[in-house]
């Protein structure tokens, strides 16, 4: 295993598919990350992306960085601080590590169900799930997304993961479920700052966090002006 | 502002304060963690670390790196995951980012009510609450009382908070309240690996997480074979 945190445990598909060389998209083209994969996009300041469950059942891991220090990105230890919650709604901010809105979550047709909780699944998940060989995951996807548009990551923050359902009891236990999305549903997030948005479509296919079926399919996403 | 995360935003009296040049304990001496400031200590496997709130309503924010690579650490998005909950109790495996057992919670005399949610504060926190000057804060805390023993930070994880006390509910929103710890509770932690565990007593003094009064004091703590 790497000793450094910036590097991938491994690969796959994803280095060899940027969406463009340094990741600027073409406005309004629908874009896919494939199933167990992950891609980079840049955006402007004032652009949307929409990121859409195109099954209902997919989770989909999401970082953004500031493109002019990706030191700064988002994240959610500082971000539940902000909004006073552990999973933000429309109209909410989504704060960085410097305490500063870098996306706002501006739409959201699915019933609201996302974590902040929990770390990208990673190899060393993988591990204790009894996996021998590579499997792939969000942490590395992160890694090789931003490293196919020709960016390191300084860490793996954690995510917001997209329709993972998690729920927390009166104990402030978790519980880990299926998503309760429905196909196509789409949130909508606005950079408030030229940033770098990663998204894994999780690889996850020994617990049902994916669905029943334990089968990682794709989701889609575009960028609006 | 430093544009890179391992840099502290200022300084304080942690600097110049370790407990010894490297860090390490005399066995059994108490040591204490002066009001607003942070200490760092270093752990064979299988040495116990006791964090005592002395006074009964200071919030300790504490981290742990492995020594032998300080790119593994407790987190606690990690850390969630593993014992499907948001508060460690006795008996629970604090893990790492490579989902390996850093350190075991031993012993609580408390009520057990610690957070695992929000990050340290830092200068970005008390600039949004209307400081304009520097602020003593946890993420320099740590930065400063790790660099007073020879080290630098990779990063700044999400700290176990102990006694502080952000309820959650229903809804999944947070609130922030005073510890309900007493003086003379104490927690113990078990290092599973070599490891150096950092301590900040939080200087919040706008908000009452360290109690109603308002008034950061000292913690105190000592490390036994």
């Amino acid at each position: 295993m790497p000793r450094s945190n910036r590097e991938p445990c491994g690969t796959n598909h994803t280095l060899a598919n940027p969406i463009s060389p340094d990741g600027t998209p073409e406005l309004g083209k629908r874009y896919v990350v494939e199933a167990r994969g992950g891609r980079a996009v840049r955006l402007q300041q004032g652009q949307t992306i929409r990121i859409i469950n195109t099954h209902g059942t997919q989770v989909c891991d999401t970082w953004a960085f500031s493109t002019d220090n990706p030191d700064e990105f988002m994240s959610w230890e500082h971000g539940r601080a902000w909004i006073n919650g552990l999973i933000p709604v429309v109209g909410d901010a989504l704060i960085s590590n410097r305490r500063r809105p870098i996306l706002t979550l501006t739409a959201d047709t699915s019933p609201g169900i996302h974590d902040t909780l929990m770390a990208a699944c990673d190899l060393y998940r993988y591990m204790t799930l009894g996996v021998t060989d590579y499997h792939d995951n969000c942490a590395d996807n992160l890694r090789l997304a931003m490293r196919a548009i020709g960016l390191d990551v300084p860490e793996v923050p954690q995510p917001l993961n997209l329709w993972m359902n998690i729920p927390v009891n009166a104990q402030m236990q978790v519980d880990w479920c299926a998503p309760v999305s429905r196909p196509g549903d789409y949130v909508d997030l606005r950079a408030e700052m030229d940033c770098i948005v990663a998204m894994s479509a999780c690889p996850q296919d020994i617990i049902p966090i994916n669905g029943e079926a334990c089968m990682p399919v794709e989701v889609h996403f575009e960028v609006h002006g």
